[in-house]
């Protein structure tokens, strides 16, 4: 049982439960060898741990204490507890003593929370056709394991090599099982050689067909440098025997790489062991206390950055972490560089508001998916005749310099009826009427520019040149040339209902805003900034500015103009009719009850609830995106606003 | 008191003795608030504290107690403490009660370790005549303090606003002044307004000032997203407020910014505080135990961060943290991306070689001294006729394709005498015979190209088009045409008597090759790796190159050689006659005997340690560059090689 609580792009924080007990994902499952464990990690941070099934099946000493206590009194954890199969096993050795039937039985029998089937983990670059055929082995036995288990959770691993259409092909057959958690699987030796463009490539092709109702693990990542990246492609658990197999190696951990205690002069970390210890003093300890005292530094620093990344993603400041994470080494920019190739995907999960700013760190930020949202937006709505100034400080409208702006143009243009816009980075083109609107306004870049963004605001200049005017003295700046040239100029004008309109249209689709606000619309500003708060018809609220964000937040009579004006399922949540009189007392809409929705919606927009038979119900909030509302069973899917209809 | 113990760029790790003890810098100074601390930063890892001669000075009970009993009593310090002399609150409120000599008089009678004269904080932003009346004050009353001060250590402080010019002539006067520590003064109005690029021309236009022999103290920058950047500008304290002064408001310091209590579901660190409390108990406190604790977290993290910059600079992997930290806040890289336009001063400080790779981790990396260096040697080296091919996987030299390449170039060359080079980033173009020197072999990139790496590419092609072939598969990839469009084709040739002088002139100067090295050589290689590894002529040891960094080590006979190649002032460190024989002997030499050297040394350099005369002592590795060794009066300057002459 898997529910979401916030989300960042593809990442999002969630709660797993199990027979023991809840977990907040994502998580770091340490793992546990059965036999011979000296770390305590529930007490390092814990909440659910790894172990291995078949070296507990192959020892008869552990194997029945497992199946007469269970595997949680055998590794002494008291929550949750996932087993492995054995397939590593298999990937190192070539062979097993053992059958899926057997091995996914006897998990089920000690007791295990979440168990796996044996797959076959197929290394990176072998052929298309090995890859395949052991896919479907993988499939297989997939599916066999459903029959075996009677109690516990089953892990469906994802396989596929380093073929992304065989991933693919394996996610979309595992989504149909009734399974409950989808590990990644043999992305180890993409990881140990530095590998990431391929193993972002094996994720997202992964990701792209699991349901993001159940949880996704990420099997053997276990380094903290990872973290982010991973939690950026929708991977939610994570497995670390790095901890120790690291600390056996004199080696600690952190987020910016691997310090090997030799060369080290100094502790790098705020932990205890950090605090309280020099290298020199753990350089001259016993192996094993040593190896302990790092063990229990890798387990700090992976905890903290589990936690970290959870916040990020609470904050919706995840890809910024990510982008710093991603200097530790050349090779994981490298990986992250390649996400951009997945902006279509990620777009379907990615929040239109978020509590912080979009900050610009390099050239990789043009690929983040909010701007490839912005720049779709502009190629669909950029109106005709719209002329493209240089930015001011933002708020850009409140820092126009006054008098008419000259501009050079490839046609002719009628200076009374210009549109106006501004140019810069990250964002391109920003129609005056949205510099206030999230993350249009909430952004920040360095003002010593890379070529990259140079070049991408010289070519979005050259694309819609048949479109614009461009100020004067931004000409020479970007070396771009109006063959044409036309030359004119204008006074800048802004219109608060042409800004209102043009925001609600950016928030709802087109048509809102015509829906939504009269010619003699009445706007009500905030006494402190001067910006607009309230907007009346007839001294009705139709709706509110939030000042956080610069979006619409709908009464009733502006949910009621919305629904009137936009079409079904434009904006629309439709329950079931047995949550129709929850919606109307103002109760938040769980995600199972959601029989239909908008396939535009994303998490936090304002949306309408609606019955079967699109009778307008509330309005509310929206907690996940379409594609969540219709996959989720559990969980809240909109945060409805009080004041039903 | 102060020593320099290793280096990266600008940046050091040293150790400042005072009265109280010795310090490792950089160095956290905690504020302590003379009548109010409540939180004993001893505890939490300070080893030097700062704290306000003129608040005590004002207060009749405080003043009379540090009188009495010294300051360190007062504020219950045992280490070094710094006092500060009221000009911050000249800055605040325009006027305070005390004159120079009366607060420097009276920071010696309390027993500070490091006492401030009464400087004038100029603002950022003020005319260029009032800032230099103001500095012009300023220096008067550095001046008037030697006079006043008996027992403690002097700071003089940097001002001169935001012009450059005033901060290096500022800078250049109390150069001249006996004083120990060099404060650089009033920057925190642009720390507070993200205003890092001209806090980088304001730091960096006094550093280059200012003696290496002396630490400088950054005044005012306490959050730990600074320290790295801050470090690598030469800067080696740093004060810290912001540890109780964010607590106080329920904000908690981290690398990658700043946490507001109330927004936090995590605790995002691994220390002591983090691990024991959620978000929310501590939000369920009373004001003063939340601030004690969460200015514990504050010191933590802040400790943890300049431990972790100590062991970067040790390990010469400072930039590539700077550039991790500097992805906090676009301003920040903002301030980086300044850094390299000063790329020559910093190249006067830059070890050749260091103990970690080069990693690229975006555009800026091309501004990098290590990349400017390199570029600087191909200009004035480059060999005319040198085909330029595609880089393969490192080492180059071991992964050619066997075959002819076919290239295309400006000018007829004879294929029988090409010279070869690969061209990849970082480092441009980058010889055959240099393939495994340092940094030219130790770097990583990310294969999918940025716009500015692409465009350094083409731009070094048509920079040295007359001289150079370029490998025909390249033209395409890199769009760039040779009109006269000349083909051939060549075989690549290894010739190890090339690379050995190449790489002899790379690294002691034009003509150590032939110096070093006759034509008659014979080369030992690893058995393991194949690599060169001892050189010798008449079987007697010329050289050895070094597995880690590609670099020549020279025995006797290869010092003798050089010597007699290359003349003085070339390679070598000049010492006193009294530690003549100390340099036979093998013994480290001193900064302080250091009578002259050459200017090009930099630490990590391999030199020849000779007497006034020009006579041959010994061998060794610089641990400090030219400008230092010249300057400094503490600590080692060379570590002279066994067997002298
Ligand atoms: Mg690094
Ligand atoms: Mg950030
Ligand atoms: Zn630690
Ligand atoms: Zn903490």
């Amino acid at each position: 049982m898997f529910e979401i609580k916030s989300k960042d792009g593809l990442g999002r924080t969630g709660v797993l439960e199990t027979g023991h007990g809840k977990v907040k994902t994502p998580a770091l499952m340490p793992v546990i060898h059965p036999g011979k464990q000296t770390i305590d990690v529930g007490a390092h941070g814990a909440e659910i741990v790894i172990t291995n099934s078949y070296i507990i099946y192959r020892n008869p000493e552990l194997r029945e204490k497992a199946l007469r206590d269970g595997v949680h009194k055998l590794i002494n954890f008291k929550g949750p507890v996932v087993t492995d199969s054995g397939s590593f096993q298999l990937s190192e050795y070539g062979e097993i003593d053992v059958t899926n039937d057997e091995i996914v039985m006897f998990q089920d029998e000690i007791g295990t929370d979440i168990g796996t089937s044996l797959d076959i983990p197929t290394p990176p670059g072998v052929s298309h056709r090995r890859a395949l055929k052991e896919v479907e082995v993988t499939l297989q036995r997939a599916e066999e394991a459903l029959e075996y288990r009677e109690r516990m959770m089953l892990n469906a691993v994802v396989q596929g090599s380093t073929h992304p259409d065989l991933r693919s092909y394996c996610a979309s057959r595992l989504a149909e099982l009734p399974v409950e958690v989808h590990p990644i699987g043999a992305v180890v030796p993409l990881m140990e050689s530095y590998r990431y463009r391929e193993l972002v490539d094996a994720v997202l092709s992964s990701v792209s067909e699991l349901p993001p109702s159940r949880p996704r693990h990420l099997m053997g990542a276990g380094h903290p440098m990872i973290f982010a990246l991973a939690v950026s492609m929708g991977c939610d658990l994570f497995d670390s025997a790095a901890y120790i197999l690291y600390a056996e190696d004199d080696r600690l951990l952190s987020t910016e790489g691997t310090h090997k205690l030799e060369n080290m002069q100094e502790m790098p970390c705020s932990c205890s062991v950090c605090m309280d210890h020099t290298p020199q003093e753990l350089m001259g300890m016993d192996k094993e206390d040593r190896r302990n005292l790092i063990a229990e530094h890798n387990l700090h620093v992976s905890f903290a950055e589990i936690r970290k990344v959870r916040q990020a993603v609470y904050d919706g400041s995840l890809m910024e972490l990510v982008e710093e994470r991603c200097r530790a080494h050349p090779r994981l920019l490298d990986g992250y560089r390649r996400m951009s190739a997945y902006a279509d995907l990620i777009e379907k999960f990615e929040p239109r508001s978020k509590r912080s700013a979009f900050f610009y760190t390099g050239p990789e930020s043009l690929g983040r998916v909010e701007v490839h949202r912005h720049i779709s937006w502009v190629r669909e709505n950029l109106r005709d005749g719209t002329l493209i100034m240089r930015a001011p400080e933002k708020p850009y409208s409140s820092n126009l310099s006054l008098g008419k702006v000259k501009y050079v143009s490839e046609k002719p243009l009628n200076d009374d009826s210009l549109n106006f816009a501004f140019l810069d980075i990250p964002f391109g083109i920003i129609p005056l009427e949205l510099d206030q609107v999230y993350p249009l306004a909430q952004n920040d870049a360095p003002l010593l520019r890379d070529l990259d963004s140079e070049e991408f605001l010289r070519k979005l200049i050259t694309e819609f040149r048949d479109k614009i005017a461009l100020e004067e003295s931004l000409m020479g700046d970007l070396g771009v040339e109006f063959p044409s040239g036309y030359r004119g100029e204008a006074d800048v004008l802004v219109d608060d209902l042409r800004r209102i309109r043009m925001i609600a249209d950016y928030q709802f689709g087109e048509g809102a805003g015509e829906a939504l606000f009269d010619d003699d619309v009445r706007i009500e500003r905030s006494r402190k900034t001067g910006k607009i708060r309230h907007i009346y018809t007839n001294e009705k609220l139709i709706c509110t500015m939030r000042a956080s964000d610069g979006l619409l937040v709908l009464s009733a009579e502006g949910a009621v103009r919305l629904h009137r004006g936009k079409g079904y399922p434009a904006n629309r949540v439709v329950v079931n009719e047995d949550s129709e009189p929850f919606a109307r007392n103002g109760k938040s809409i769980f995600a199972k009850f959601i029989i239909d929705c908008d396939v535009n919606i994303r998490a936090g927009d304002e949306v309408l609830i609606v019955s079967a038979g699109d009778e307008l119900l509330a309005t509310g909030r929206a907690l996940l995106c379409a594609e969540e509302m219709m996959d989720l069973n559990y969980g809240q899917a909109v945060k409805t606003r009080k004041g039903g209809f």
